[in-house]
């Protein structure tokens, strides 16, 4: 099903990673336009695994996706070294303006998980990947840079039967979070059905990181977040 | 316990993929010399899944090593695409000579492996992750190059918080198997505990493409394997 075999009309495969967060609902939103989706969601013992697969499968449904892949990469928890992995280490309340990686950070696991997609994308015979990773938004993970996934394509190049047939696409990689707000609502991505929260509650906590945010890039886009939240510690802020 | 931190007279760790087959074997024995052992061992569903492990703890045993990981990545026999993983499809008899690549490969498997040995890596702070690829008896897989683990290096570099501190080294990648069968001698590697066979008999079968190669490199080094096997289909030839 590569560009060489395809029918006439078909469209070219993408492989999506879809944790079920914001970021890669919109990216699954940008992929749609263009080509068949295959959506890959990783469970790492994340204390959201089931919200994020939950969700994962609601966006799924949306897009009338076809081909899902459930991976389990539990041994991310053996390794440890992480709050989101290990539930000893309290998961932090929010710190924008940190420059030290926060403890949430999982030791290269976009690395972990692009070689995952590579390999379905090999088999599937997919033309890109796409990835929601978000440079300035990110909290300093070192694995969220387009320098990171430069390095990755040649590795791709050089490591798969592939060669640079397939291509690790970024789409808002550079944008702020109210611009990837803006580009979901542009594109109607289902917002609602989407989870960023660390926490595994009924609503969103409002309070840890990703929920801070998520909250800001809405209130910086001038769009109300269309899910619950418990809390909101920014809504009388002014962000800068 | 990195190099900054590390107490007199202590060595630095490095981490060692050991799948239990004789090159990872030697590899192991060449690491041993300079640094202190941290040995991973990955189960992906492969047919010898239990001869490799045993052969693992076997030869960690030997050398006393304290720090073992094994990490289950069955998630690669979900994505299939090869007859190591996908029991429906046949292992093929030896074909040294053939340029195709091979039904035993697995899709980008040693981006996976590695990018697992990187997370350990940065949690347990290593200095090095030791590979026992060897590209020119590899039957064309493709991430067995030097190249590829150049561009690897490179994705460390910009995807973990190690900058270039984690290096991967490659001690046989362009050693031909009897000079690998010598140069493990020499180090008195424990050939003895490994198993190379892609078949998960008693013996080794001495028939698949992995028997082939390991007694051809026997043979052309002068020394007899330490392994038993129910046949030797090379023993009465002469190679080239």
């Amino acid at each position: 099903m590569n560009s060489s075999k395809k029918k006439p009309g078909q469209r070219e495969l993408a492989v999506i990673l879809l944790s079920g967060g914001m970021d890669s609902c919109v990216v699954t939103a940008v992929a749609a336009q263009k080509y068949e989706l295959a959506c890959l969601h990783l469970n790492y013992g994340q204390r959201t695994e089931n919200k994020e697969l939950q969700s994962f499968q609601k966006i799924c449904d949306h897009y009338d996706v076809k081909h899902r892949l459930i991976v389990d990469v539990n041994y991310l928890k053996q390794i440890g070294g992480s709050s989101l992995t290990d539930h000893s280490i309290d998961v932090p309340e929010a710190a924008l303006h940190s420059k030290e990686i926060p403890n949430t950070y999982v030791p290269f696991r976009n690395a972990n998980i692009l070689s995952i997609a590579v390999s379905w994308a090999e088999v599937i015979k997919a033309a890109k990947i796409f990835v929601g990773a978000v440079a300035e938004d990110s909290s300093g993970y070192p694995d969220t840079r387009r320098e990171f996934y430069d390095a990755f394509e040649k590795t791709i190049e050089t490591g798969t039967t592939l060669g640079g047939n397939l291509k690790i696409e970024t789409p808002i990689i550079n944008l702020k979070k109210s611009e990837i707000v803006k580009l979901g609502m542009q594109l109607k991505a289902p917002f609602e059905l989407s989870w960023s929260c660390y926490k595994s509650s009924e609503s969103a906590c409002g309070e840890c990181d990703s929920c801070a945010l998520r909250l800001r890039g809405f209130s910086q886009a001038g769009f109300k977040d269309p899910i619950a939240y418990a809390s909101n510690i920014f809504s009388s802020e002014t962000f800068v």
